[in-house]
């Protein structure tokens, strides 16, 4: 079906050499040596504040696991959310220290944390709390008295082409999204969390993800690209400000914070498997191996989507990834993605457009996490456009949906969601 | 419920003393860190060999992931199954290697390697085959010439009290357990031998499994006790080959080989954290901070099955976990476990006595693994009593099962089952 946007069978030809040379056998172990010993500090005994002018979580470095969860307010009473929203900070704060939830008794009372990690370390931890909009109107109902602080930019995601969104696992009043170095250190943190919420929340869907390879480079995702190259650089204040920060006059309760569009995105990876690799190429952009765009030689290179080939055709090709969600084509939008990677064994069909079922055998995919400082703007046109038209849509189907204000960081002292309840 | 078994209060205030001053907050992450200074060996660049006497991934020292996958054969062709088995001799050699499963291509042909830990290194990678009943005898069919070689212990399991198994997580003609430090390299192994057997086997299911803390000390279970303790020392060969190591006459091919059972066990873990200490660890009868048997000081004290307190009652309760699994208890049989945790996100409910529906939130719990040299005498006498008695299983229900023959190691240039099929 690419026939017409193949390159010339030159190029891929050298490029194939050259990655055979880079990636074979032995070099690649070799690679992976060389990235780590660079890697002074221990990731199990990293400690992450989780004070500040922003949440912890979201230009965060990535940490190799998550869980993320959504839950769902069930209590009516504002004074409830206040607490609870008190006694998260605290434990939040605690546990990004290496501490468990709350001290433990020295009884034999029901300990307060289900010391599943006792010895192991901070491993990076970071919890980032959200807020969905039915934290402002449920059902109609404006349940604590916040709905008139409700954000323009915390719209209700639209229906995309090909959305098959399940309900168990779309949604939620909260989000925590625990990152941290090690998979039980971050699934642990929102288990005591839900748990402090008994009766006030209850879980509405959780997903466990990770990432792989050595700190510092990008890591590959399931499609065997590396995932995170053209991202705004965290490194620079006024881009952050920019596309990720929120700053809007109607709610400046968020002002530091972000907007956070999660997806659960399934791929069948069997059937990308089969492709040829020069196709998966055309389909994202890039180059597999070395994560260049298509036609240059570096994973940093700028892309260039005016590069034309010898017949004139793109050399990025108009239905490509990367194109269609590149700022150039999305009037200069960008948004920050902060994705993993999930793997929850095995379910052998996905639906499509009814009543088309694909065959496939892993339940694994991407958990694409966006920031960005208002998705009307950011995630919302840019994926109306790949929704349309991306090409690698017959690959991935969204399962599962959610979109969250994440508000500013708290100072010590004050609590996370302080500047709504307050404002 | 667990009243008349209490122990002196006394004893409970103590230990509770004890272990708030020793994990307290600080401590916690100290006790970690000093732990890591002793690891010298970064876990990414570990290599695990692949050939030898014994498989590797029984033995070997467990590390932080696996994926665990049962496949059934779909070919009725024995040469089929001898030149897929050869093939994945070589894909799990290479890889365990840190290389890619096939020599990548160097031109844009469809690449034998989906490429998605391209550059991550070995990650201590182990890939373990088992064949399950179905390899020999298949709706009463002997498909491949080997129904006489069937070992007698590779017996079907017997239903035990409570299963409430899945078909879709149970049986399986073929099993392979890939292990490492690493969740994306241990799928990508499976997900690349999978891919080799397309129109000879299919995928039955998968189970992604993690482990947490510092690498030399015991494991924390989702319970937060400590799993693995009381394990044969895989350090005395003696005790292997009494326990682990096949060697049955009628079975020659299976000698220096083991019997592998895999059970997936959801843990309702919320009602679990809702428990006084004191009850969990009468259930487990061992201490939870510390991991030793209740009454013993540390967590490698000896089991002592006939202490009793003033009143005469026993220390370690009748229907503790580790009084009805311990080897006094079970003829001197012994097993060698090697579970892992798993986490696949939210399901409210899970089957119990019907038409009782127990509800939780997590579908969360042990992936146990157990291998021996016969389960005859090992995992199916111990579960029985567990399944009748075990306090735990107020909080456990097993959804998924399988028994395996693991075979022997390979020598280079032989494969994985040689032995079967040239017998
Ligand atoms: C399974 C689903 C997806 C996969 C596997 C995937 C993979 C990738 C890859 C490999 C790249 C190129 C490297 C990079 O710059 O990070 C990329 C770029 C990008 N993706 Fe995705 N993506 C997925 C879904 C999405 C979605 C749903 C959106 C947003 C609506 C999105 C937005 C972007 C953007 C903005 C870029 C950067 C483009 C540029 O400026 O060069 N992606 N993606
Ligand atoms: C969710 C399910 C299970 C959990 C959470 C669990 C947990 C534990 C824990 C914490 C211990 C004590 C520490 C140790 O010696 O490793 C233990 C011991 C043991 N468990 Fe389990 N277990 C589970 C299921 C099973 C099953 C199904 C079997 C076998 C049929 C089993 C067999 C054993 C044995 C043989 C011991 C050692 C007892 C001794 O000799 O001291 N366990 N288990």
């Amino acid at each position: 079906m690419a026939n017409d946007q193949d390159p010339p069978r030159r190029r891929f030809l050298k490029a194939g050499v050259a990655a055979g040379a880079a990636l074979g056998a032995g070099s690649v172990a070799h690679a992976a040596t060389k990235a780590q010993f660079k890697q002074p500090v221990d990731p199990m005994t990293v400690v992450e504040p989780f004070f500040g002018e922003h949440q912890a979580g979201i230009v965060t470095p990535q940490q190799s696991h998550t869980y993320v969860a959504a839950l769902d307010l069930t209590t009516d009473k504002r004074d409830d959310v206040i607490n609870l929203l008190k006694q998260w900070t605290d434990a939040a704060a605690r546990m990004s220290r290496g501490e468990t939830a709350k001290p433990l008794p020295t009884d034999d009372k029901s300990a307060p944390d289900s010391g599943d990690i006792l010895g192991v370390g901070a491993a990076g931890l970071t919890v980032t709390f959200g807020f969905g909009p039915g934290m402002f109107e449920h059902e109609g109902k404006d349940r604590y008295g916040i709905a008139k602080h409700r954000p323009a930019a915390l719209v209700d995601l639209p229906r995309f082409n090909g959305d098959q969104l399940l309900p168990q696992k779309t949604g939620g009043d909260i989000l925590i999204q625990a990152c941290a170095n090690d998979a039980q250190v971050a699934f642990h943190a929102v288990r005591q969390l839900a748990r402090m919420g008994y009766g006030m929340v209850a879980m509405r869907w959780g997903q466990a993800g990770f990432l792989s390879g050595p700190r510092g480079q990008t890591p590959r995702n399931l499609m065997g690209f590396k995932d995170g190259t053209n991202n705004p650089s965290t490194a620079q204040p006024a881009l952050m400000n920019q596309f990720v920060w929120a700053d809007a006059p109607d709610a400046p309760w968020m002002n530091g914070g972000t907007y956070t569009v999660v997806r659960r995105i399934r791929i069948t990876i069997e059937h990308w498997d089969q492709m040829e690799r020069g196709f998966q190429e055309q389909v994202m952009g890039r180059e597999k191996y070395s994560g260049a765009p298509i036609g240059k030689k570096n994973e940093f290179d700028a892309l260039d989507l005016d590069a034309a080939d010898k017949d004139g055709n793109p050399v990025i090709p108009d239905n490509s990834h990367v194109r269609l969600s590149n700022q150039a084509t999305n009037k200069g939008a960008q948004i920050l993605r902060r994705s993993y990677s999930y793997n929850d064994g095995t379910d052998f069909y996905i639906e499509r457009w009814p009543p088309w079922r694909q065959e496939t055998e892993y339940d694994a995919g991407l958990i694409f996490i966006a920031h960005q400082s208002d998705p009307r703007t950011g995630f919302i046109p840019i994926n109306d456009r790949l929704a349309k038209f991306d090409m690698m849509n017959q690959f991935t189907t969204h399962v599962g949906s959610g979109v969250f204000a994440c508000p500013p960081g708290a100072r010590p002292g004050s609590y996370i969601g302080a500047g709504l309840f307050e404002a």
